[in-house]
């Protein structure tokens, strides 16, 4: 076990001491959990133009500037950390499972212990060997489920190919699941008059984004594109829970931009980069982009660039308001793991 | 406790007989659960008649025989239930909680009972009165939970006021939950890759019906009016499991007609009688009118009529094949209760 420790932190302390002296507001409850698992989808070569569609020349779409809300969250989230703190001297713990040597779940796993780490939430770090068994496994997430200093576990996806992934969510306590990944939160999300004890943090991110910028949900189309658990189900299922009229757009959907074109509001976690073309959209709608994907760019500094699911400039053109890619919903994401995890540890307390 | 116990079974048992020696086919896994409790929608005066829809003339739409196909589910069923008995002496068992006096439930508890007598499922009767305690409940409910001789249990809804629903269907052991009304088995039907232990009966009878039609589902679009726990979100999460591209439609939806006349399987939920007017619909779409209304007739025999949600008579000139009310899903839905009991109990006699 190691604890999360970073650079860079300095800054953001000071902001955060200007914030506990300005900020009385209590921590609002969020959401997080950014490991995708996109649809399998076919890349093809349309280029999206399509006759009749109206691309405006003259006004671009507002982009909706994720980094700042997600700090925002964060001050507000570091400042009742520190209020609970000084209360009765206690403070909320995120246990973290990382098995093997995958590189961007080491990176995940660095982004969100750094973020721990700014706001005053402990971590704690088992790190497994790629060919471990089950039973270690288990036996791990066991060990944090019993450890009444831990709120929140989170078991970084995806795992090696002789771990049954369904088996080990299952296992993880669902009064400690902030991913929101368990099938009873998952359960307790789809079903009216319920709700779950988290819900999975990329879905929470986004309705975020979408009210923090003043978008009516209530009665809008809304269209998801894919259905994998940590993005497009949860958030097909949230966005209905705000009563938008929900289309679920899969591998399978046949003409998926005829649906789309439809949408006041879409949510992409498609998985393939820039396939949302602009002819995909309608004029004047929402679009929140769940997609991080890096593509090979000789001329960029490091032989690539980030770019999301869908294709920004010829979006901008048509929407009227859009996530960029980064800076958009991942920084949003991270703050909502925070959120579930302090929102835990307040049950755990009895502040909540 | 009561015995359910019906007359005008000799006829079945005769057909039964012939089944047993006639059908080898073990029984496929389908589902049940019939409470309706629909969305909150304003009736309107809406005529249904839209400009540009054409109705066909000379061909009515093929009548989808739920009542032919509940029956051959049964018979199987039957004969299943026959084979295991001989085999190991054992049985199915499904255990029913009803709550104080609504006739409505009443009636749905009797139809159940006789149905599971007919295939050779024994059944065990708790009745409480309207003004039992939350306590007295959950007391009932835990007895079944630890039977080991009961492999299904329903409570039927709706619960009197004073009794927390959510909490007391939380209380059925998810091994039990032949209503899948769980938000465990909710859940694990929501998630890809994830399979419930039941799934509700009036999805899986909504989906059996589209199967034994010959519909294809994959690639299809599909609307489902209607988000209940009982009704629509399963149906719309189970038509998604079977790839169909999902929109669900709600009270909340502004112009829902726009949306349902492109669907080619519209499911609906909406708990209106006559609510979905020919004009909703897509030439050649199927539709499955999960609605049971008793309407006023004084024409009639016992003063009322049974209608669905659709304007049957409407939906017929447009649509290639439709469920009637009675007599399309209301029958396969118990058969599915019949069903999700059986393979309760061969998990339990680890036949499964």
């Amino acid at each position: 076990m190691r604890s999360g420790c970073t650079a860079s932190v300095v800054l953001w302390r000071r902001m955060l001491k200007r914030a506990l002296f300005s900020s009385p507001h209590p921590s609002s409850s969020y959401i997080i959990g950014p490991n995708y698992l996109p649809d399998v989808w076919v890349q093809n070569n349309n280029t999206g133009r399509r006759s009749g569609v109206h691309y405006s020349t003259g006004h671009n779409a507002a982009k909706i500037d994720g980094k700042s809300i997600a700090q925002e969250i964060r001050l507000r989230i570091a400042s009742e950390i520190s209020r609970i703190k000084s209360a009765i001297g206690k403070f909320p713990k995120l246990a973290v499972v990382l098995v093997g040597d995958r590189r961007d779940s080491h990176t995940f796993i660095h982004i969100k212990l750094k973020a721990c780490e700014e706001v005053g939430i402990a971590t704690s770090v088992a790190e497994l060997p790629e060919n471990c068994t089950e039973n270690e496994l288990v036996h791990v997430v066991s060990r944090f489920n019993e450890d009444p200093t831990v709120h929140g576990i989170i078991v970084q996806l995806p795992l090696p190919p002789q771990l049954d992934e369904e088996h080990i969510i299952n296992f993880v306590s669902p009064e400690k699941d902030v991913d929101g990944f368990h099938p009873l939160n998952m359960g307790n999300l789809a079903m009216k008059a319920r709700e779950p004890l988290f819900i999975p943090c990329a879905s929470k991110a986004c309705i975020e984004l979408l009210l923090r910028h003043g978008v009516e949900i209530i009665g809008k189309r809304a269209v998801v594109i894919g259905t994998s658990k940590i993005v497009g189900l949860p958030t097909s299922l949230l966005l209905q829970k705000y009563h938008a009229t929900v289309s679920t757009v899969h591998a399978f959907t046949k003409n998926p931009e005829q649906i789309t074109c439809e949408a006041d509001i879409i949510v992409s976690d498609v998985g393939i980069p820039n396939k949302i073309r602009g002819a995909w959209l309608k004029q004047g709608a929402v679009v929140i982009d769940m997609g991080t994907h890096q593509v090979k760019d000789p001329s960029s500094q490091h032989g690539f660039h980030v770019t999301g699911d869908v294709c920004y400039e010829e979006a901008i053109k048509v929407a009227a308001a859009i996530t960029p890619v980064p800076g958009g919903v991942g920084p949003v994401t991270i703050s909502m793991l925070l959120s579930n995890t302090l929102d835990s540890a307040k049950r755990a307390f009895r502040l909540a």
